[in-house]
């Protein structure tokens, strides 16, 4: 496992003024950094000697960091443009991530009749006479829009629409990877509530569910909720409830790895924003009593004045003792740390004056809340959103296997008990003999976790009622004569 | 080459009141109508001996339209329901045509580390950067979205955007397959024009291009004129434009094989809607001065007061004689007929009273205006939207191939020019010394349609400035190093 894996043989594209930005220079600069220069090809002179040139520059870096430190040293040179570089990681997203693929091939004049005019319009008809026809001959039964304005890309912040389209091809990958589901990214070029809870509810006829992803806090509560409201298919907002579904799959085992009841212990939680909030109210549903929120200025109680609506709620619904004070005062006795805020929030010193055993969730990316190594001997369990640490809780477990299983079923939506099934689900897959503060929550690569969870999604639907109609499959025999 | 190749062995899944529809006369009724009954499968049974009973039927029918004929046949047996059939028309839509697919595998914690967190994250970086490389680094530089709201879906009228998906799925699997075009159907739940040109606004940033398919008239003109003043990607109206292109090439070479000029020629139109009045827009753009078009009292032009917008610009903007009278005496002398109306609106008699070698094109679908037999010896060359017949006239010639050039140059929009460059490509397959009556437009699966027609639209888009910007490829020499 390495945390920056970048490395190898890259491209960096250049453009400099021969006068002020001497070629040698940049040699050397790349080469100073731990990279090594190999062929240089000239793309493009404009204005002749002394005049501005753009020059591929084919450079060997060791995998660890280094990729992005030479990029960055190279764009602080004076009269040095960076065209683009062309790292592994992004050759590997050169033209995208993911395609079209025809399902069937399109060979001949009858495999145009059937597939295309005059066929699909005798399927079309039959959809028109049986709406239900749909699921079976269409690819709605299977595709899922992952829909975002781009106003908080994972970790970014407000980067746009198509600066987040990467991150959405990314998510689209593992839906097709590891749950076979066909999920298309909707990047929209709006901000605008309304806007987006309409451009939503006209494409539902397309899809099976939606996943609403990087909307920034507060938008995001009131698109999720209208859609939950207007559409008869799943909305799942995975910021939100991704992340809850994994910390809470992740706190199931911790606390059984250092032997407490989430009735007993004390939760303090900073960064109080979509993914904080819906973490909290899954732990409450686990259970856990003593929840309390924390802005750099404390705990959030009923009494603060200086609250914005995400935050009042958590005052008025959580914290039971409506305790004050400073973080370091709240995390005095607390069992559980969550972060969800960003690096530096705390220290090794009020991890050091919490209950026996604490277990601490540094969620923040890239970047966690603290790090592994300064708490090791001192929490008992460490969990970040790195895949570079053990234990990473990242919602990449969760919404594979949770929208196979609402998909399979055909829910009309996610409720809380779905949610929970997928969180118990996550934590079973390791066994209790398996178990230890390494291993609290399974590799999203284990095979285990999206049958699990869709299984354990499927059923928690059909038995709250969430379950829609099914088709029956065709008989045994009657497939089996067919393909005689 | 045959019309409905839907026939061999399928299944038709029967509910039926044992009552009243007894099984020997199901299996009967299917057998005068010239199926075979094979295994029949019993899949559920509603209240015992008498109830209603479900089964599936295989059937093994010969090809030529005898499936849909024992489908409705069986359909109007008392107390029977068909379920559904699954003739291999149905089989091959099973599930939908087309899906996603991952383009790099994903199997290692670094594939993840690349491609999802925290890799595509550094992508979106440089995105926010340089808001051009999401042409380099996502879908969006070959991705195009087909957007319906199933309001004239393939002949079939306003059959809803659920019946719409298939054709839209069938669209794409021609994007792909001729282009590698990466196209995603839209079905939208709206008809309201504002709303489907909000939403189609909004998802701009995903997309090069916009296909607009299948949208009933007038409200098809606002969508496209709006949305091609608002947007900064092509939008075409597949419906009229690819018609138009597909027309206007066989009328090319159709002039060529009868030995008329445009100028000199008169067209009668039957059949104003959103391709007719395309195809007369093109036609005269190709030097034809006399086009006349007609709904079924006759002559559109000035002085008659009975005419909705479309059929108002048509009378004000053709018919240059401002000629009147029955569509029989409009087409007394023209060269030309186009149909793109319905069966039975004209009759052998009318293409007798034509001038010297009428050519007909007849593109009603599926039963076109008059059928080739009837007018076998009497039209110089007809040509239909058929696969049965020669001569398909077929948006599939023109769609995928213009929007390939268009998206290789990064075409702002699809002007006039372009149109005209795909059409005279599409033409220009067919080489002089080939060309006759029978034979007057390419097949679609001719190889040399999407790459010329490609080449023509881009070499026409930047003669008239509607390319944009191209990105620089890596040097050759930089790609060898790389992958040495």
């Amino acid at each position: 496992m390495t945390s920056d894996p970048g490395g190898g043989k890259w491209v960096m594209r250049l453009a400099f003024e021969s006068r002020t930005a001497r070629f040698v220079d940049i040699i050397h600069r790349i080469e100073e950094n731990g990279g090594q220069v190999g062929t240089i090809d000239l793309i493009d002179v404009d204005g002749g000697g002394g005049g501005r040139e753009t020059r591929d520059f084919i450079v060997t870096a060791a995998p660890v960091g280094q990729v992005q430190r030479i990029v960055q040293a190279v764009r602080d040179m004076p009269g040095v443009t960076v065209i683009h570089t062309d790292d592994p990681t992004f050759r590997l997203h050169a033209g995208g991530k993911i395609e079209i693929r025809n399902k069937v091939p399109l060979r001949t004049r009858d495999d145009l009749a059937m597939l295309y005019t005059p066929g699909f319009a005798h399927v079309a008809k039959a959809i028109a006479r049986n709406p239900d026809e749909v699921y079976r001959l269409t690819i709605k039964s299977h595709a899922v829009a992952i829909v975002t304005d781009g106003t908080a890309v994972s970790g970014l912040g407000d980067i746009g629409p198509e600066a987040g389209l990467p991150v959405m091809e990314g998510k689209a990958m593992l839906f097709k990877h590891f749950a076979d589901i066909d999920a298309f990214p909707l990047c929209l070029g709006t901000k605008d509530v309304d806007e987006i809870v309409r451009v939503v509810k006209c494409i539902e006829p397309t899809f099976s569910a939606i996943m609403l992803e990087d909307i920034s806090a507060p938008r995001c509560f009131e698109i999720e909720e209208r859609l939950r409201q207007e559409l008869a298919i799943p909305v799942f907002h995975d910021d939100q409830h991704g992340t809850a579904v994994s910390a809470t799959a992740a706190l199931i085992n911790a606390l059984n790895v250092v032997g407490k009841r989430a009735g007993d212990i004390k939760v303090a939680v900073v960064g109080v924003g979509a993914a904080g909030t819906a973490c909290a109210k899954m732990f409450r549903q686990l259970g856990v009593r003593n929840i309390v929120g924390c802005d750099r200025k404390g705990a959030l109680h009923r009494d603060r004045d200086d609250l914005n609506a995400a935050k009042r709620w958590f005052a008025e619904n959580m914290n039971p003792e409506q305790e004050k004070g400073s973080l370091g005062s709240v995390i005095a006795g607390a069992d559980v740390f969550l972060g969800v805020s960003g690096p530096g929030v705390i220290t090794v010193e009020d991890i050091g004056r919490m209950s026996r055993d604490p277990i601490i969730f540094a969620l923040a990316n890239p970047n966690p809340e603290i790090l592994p190594e300064e708490v090791r001997g001192i929490a008992a369990v460490i969990a970040t959103g790195r895949s570079d640490f053990p234990n990473q809780i990242d919602n990449g477990l969760c919404y594979p296997g949770l929208f196979r299983g609402a998909l399979d079923c055909r829910a009309r939506g996610i409720n809380e008990e779905m949610k929970m099934a997928a969180a118990r689900a996550i934590a079973g897959v390791i066994d209790p003999e398996s178990l230890y503060a390494q291993y609290v929550i399974p590799s999203i690569f284990d095979p285990r976790v999206v049958p699990d969870v869709a299984a354990a999604v499927r059923t928690a639907a059909i038995e709250t009622g969430m379950a829609g109609k099914s088709t029956m499959p065709m008989s045994g025999s009657a497939r089996a004569a067919l393909s005689a």
